[in-house]
């Protein structure tokens, strides 16, 4: 372990789990987030490390005290040193485009931890003809991740149209009484399609970390 | 108004509002479901009234007492005398054959109220295929009703897919954490296809109210 | 589709369901709906153009950019294009004038979809006498659009007063425990008239493309 | 005090507060119910002491053991001992026979208490001519108890007819998602007529002591 | 009525119920509520008229514009006329000097509908030898208003202290998962003592036209 | 550890925490309970076995297959072989007689984890000077358990009478919308009297272990 | 699809996503679970057919009716056919026996769906010993399930302690205050252990298809 | 006691209950706090008075007009006087180090109430390994503080490794549906080990009164 005084790092994750380092950027300063990114980095240069939830000003200051830093702004995810080869790819489907910082963090995070992240975006099921021109690119994917906030109902319909394992992951998008992403998340855990299992509203990270676990470990594709 | 001794029937409604008489079985013993019943009917012999929420045993009573009932074990309804002839269509869509005791009572709500029910059965959104086949069907119709219970994604699908005036109609019908119809009615309440309406869980007569009184009036199809 | 990069706008909905297009404003920048409102209305400049929950900022910028748009601050819509000739008319009626806004925005959507709307302001149930002077009006409307917030009782006696189809509206508005319009919203879902169909609290948009679509095509008035 | 081995009795309240002792009868076996009045009974012979919540075995029981008690099958209340001199009227006002329970244990508890119970039934508000028919003998009473279940619209019809002091009280009645009651309790809660206090659900007991304490202080009528 | 162009005030609501006017404050601009007030004294000049929830700048404005006016910064009213004749009296029993605002807002109003308030202030259950010690000069009042936050014991100890009518008054005063006041609401609504009454959490305005119409009517003290 | 088939037995557990065995009776058939009690008592003859949750016909087997096993009906309690030699005294105070089997099933456990049980029965608030006659006594104890109900004000009052740890066990004892006890729970956690701890709903038994624990490694009395 | 009546079969699932067929028991009559078993099994007769959720009186009809069927009583499911040859293994990981119902269905579902089940009982972190003693099995299965009710802390252990791919099950197994299995959900979605994901409450039948896709695609083990 | 104007300071509390004075400063202004702790320190110079949440502003007038003061800024505490000599120790472990301000709270309240505090932090329960190593130690306190946010796992694992009384602690740290911090809430609350008691959410203050007053009467150590 590295102690920063703030935090003590876990320098030897990765060992026990064969997962990254990630450094949570809710509540830190950007001094902190910054520094955390610069000592992981340099306890194991020859991997990639992840922050996430990263503010306006700590993105800033990355892009300051950081050369080589992979920074999203949409995402607010910061990356550093060479990302891993990748083994497997997640599909990330998103219903609408309110929903892609969400999207974008998870996708960040699918590559960090090892597999291939693809994006397709804006395939509500409210226009059902955007969704099934899709629908083999997704089904040929080794994990996908259905992404959608408001009445939620895209995994359901995906886990009609593919068998892959199938992780759905509300967000808190939505208006009058949808109760911060509760519904999504609801209709989610309800889900009449076998099989779909869930995390936490906005968690692009946990969905992220689930399927590149999964991914990586297929010999689907 | 008649005094029946338990209630005092309101025998002038239709002259006010252009609706039949109803009886909301709940609560009531089969002695008084089928006399409210025979009492409206002599009041008004050329329409037909009706009872919804009919228990078994009260069923077996009114198919004594009432030679001429209409009796439904599956919807629980009882209607007495002549239906109206039907204006306008209303497409009463179901997503599973769990929801089809809510869909029932709709369907002969709306028979009772004056315009055709078409029910759809089974055409649940985890097997896209079958809903896409009745499409044309459904969207021709003056009124829709969209039933479904757990993760009651079908509103939203058939709202993408047809602009005539539809109300979802949520059932109790699920498992686990599922708050008995509150995730499907909260699902149709925040549904990302525009002007869809909501009734209560389970609420098969309201829905068939609103909708006859929507496709009685109408002159699309 | 047109793609206008943040965004890809659907140029033929009116083709599929017979409705006009929409930018729903909240999560927008000023730039993107005054741009997204122009590049409609040039596609199709024979009919309305509408955008709905429009900060100050953003109105104060379609009143530079859009010259000829109508904007109400009240509301917090902008409409661009000629308003379609009205099929039917719907009674838009609300308990207090706090809830303003919400039926300000539900009558101009009933207007851009093809209907007329009419409104009714300040005629709360504790006050009975001006609801009733106001009856006849109410009830001759091909539908009803019922809006409150706190106890949310007039759905409930308007039922009571007229046959025609009645979607109730909650809004937000309350003290106290009142949960931001949920009181409302039950009230409204457990009323005790009817046929009575709800939208999500403050969802005057909802409401508006729900009745206008019945008032269009009635032949009731 | 008494005691009978299950229960210490109070009989020294009415010194205290000027209110008759009660048994409330549920989770009480019959023999422990009537057991209680008889030793109350005998402990103040001239005056009434009342049980609540009895259920159907009880009842029967009291019949048997209590000769001269009075005993109400529909409010589930026995009363035993001479009726106080009414001081005061209550008008207790009830939406639909469905709450007639409720309201009988209500018009019970306020004789018992001390003043003149007035149950006016099934006025709820969806037939507003049935509750402006009573509204002069409502407002002139010195307490009014407005009985609502459902949408539980009557307390704020009633607030905007009268103005003597109001207590709402719940019930349970309704179907689908009412919350057992909730959805009238917060609707009465939230109402918009100044001056309305609440009781919990079902609670007939306490808004009758609530109205006889109002009642048989007043100099009003 | 008098039309103010933002809203249609009720002059006349005096001789319907014996109340007086008042101006809800809350959403309204500084400008809109000394007008309202100033208006509202011109048609009545002999009576008090009330603004309630008023902000820091409408106070302000109110002292420049209304010489004359009572204005209390604790409680947020502005009073304006001479108060009628008291009637009967009101005790204002509040647990912790947190609750004071609520507290001086429900005992300015209960002056102005025509009662005399008697504050007693920092009586908390946690402390008894303080509540102990006022427990004859509360009992002796015609109506008791309990107000407290947190865990609310005061109404269920006042009320086994003392028989005079009992309005339970939460407050959002609390710490933790408390529910904004949702807590003592619920304390109060279940309070073992017979015959409490509650209203809505911080609703001093409506505890004290409630204690107001019980007082002015009592021959009790 | 003992196998029994259905359960492993740990019969280390005083080794390592200086606590009992225990068996949770709820959903164990009554031969399941008897046999544990029996095979935990052959490996401890020294020492009391405690069987909670134990129905009607689990102690009707107890009874009869178990000689010397004390029973208590009312606690629905088991408890076998010799109880320790007290450490300390806990005062295990209830509101009201509702709240008996609560109690039981806590008195017993403080005894067979160690600590002497003293009951103090039917002290609920709304009758002050029962509990006050009693508060030298409470106020003595190494432990205190304040148990209640409905509005659950009891351990707020104690709280400020005794300066004793102080346990806030909250039972589903209530009526109309309590919650199952969340009311008297939500009250206990929100108590104002500092250093007030609180156990899940009706857990007399954690109750008990928390408070025995405190009380036999006590020097106070 | 094969027509029974009393549904539609879908015997074209296998070739669509390679999952056998299932009969989701609940709310089905003993004729008709093994009607529909029987007639799946005619259809695939070389692979297995499940049923799940299959009372007691449906099993006893199972038995008579189906010769060779593998029939579970506490998992309450039905198996027919021969089980696929197994590709990954699936820990089944549970917390407590009263989860076994559910951890059974769940290994049940595993076999049937093509992966091996290894079933780890009573391993819950309120005795760390038994779950480290098992830690390397776990560790190495291609899919873990984590299955616990109460406080639900088993799947934060696990997660810390191995990086496969983690399902959290809740289950219904608690006390008190712990809403029907809310709280593991809560627990459990709420893990701060990286990756974890989650089904509905008591749904083993959805973990356990969820795992056995992931399983039998893997080349981990 | 003494009148400061602002509040009634109780001067006697600590020869009631044996605890010091505290003044709770959320809702006090700057001035308010740095008075009252010098009037009360004034009245008991020879030992210590605790202000807790005391803001940023405050702590910086306390710094100014409070020489001798001991302030803490991540604890927000400020204590002034001496320190009572202390009985007994008390554990304060803690999870993650976003949960040190609560911890901090809680370790000087259990200095000022007389123990001695012992603060362990960053034993999450994912990474058990740090947990054991610190077990003789807990193990070993008079009382034992755990102190968790998210999934609150700590306070079950601790509980099965040791028997000292055992108070858990929620925190509001979370993400997502976390319902600011009632799941961590309700996880200790359902604890499967026996004889763990909660206090409110943050409730820093409270747990350590609790703690202190189990340690000073303690003679395990």
């Amino acid at each position: 372990m590295a102690d920063l005084g703030f935090a003590r790092l876990d320098l030897d994750r990765a060992v026990r789990t064969g997962d990254p380092e990630v450094v949570f950027g809710a509540g830190k300063t950007p001094e902190q987030i910054s520094a955390a990114l610069a000592r992981l980095c340099q306890a194991h240069p020859t991997r990639a490390v992840l922050a996430t939830r990263v503010g306006e000003e700590a993105r800033a200051r990355c892009r300051e005290t950081l050369p080589g830093a992979d920074i999203d702004d949409v995402g607010r995810t910061v990356t550093l040193g060479p990302l891993p080869a990748p083994r497997g790819r997640v599909a990330v489907v998103c219903a609408g485009t309110s929903d892609l910082p969400v999207a974008r963090e998870c996708a960040t995070t699918v590559a960090v931890f090892g597999a291939e992240p693809d994006l397709v975006v804006d395939v509500g099921v409210a226009g059902l003809h955007r969704l099934l021109a899709e629908r083999d690119r997704i089904a040929a994917a080794d994990a996908v991740i259905a992404i959608a906030g408001m009445e939620a109902a895209l995994p359901t319909v995906l886990g009609g149209l593919c068998g892959a394992p199938l992780i759905a992951l509300p967000t808190s998008v939505g208006y009058g009484w949808h109760l911060d992403g509760l519904t999504a998340f609801l209709t989610m855990v309800n889900s009449c399609a076998p099989g779909v299992v869930t995390v936490n509203i906005d968690n692009g990270f946990g969905a992220g970390v689930a399927a590149a676990r999964v991914a990586r470990q297929s010999v689907r594709s």
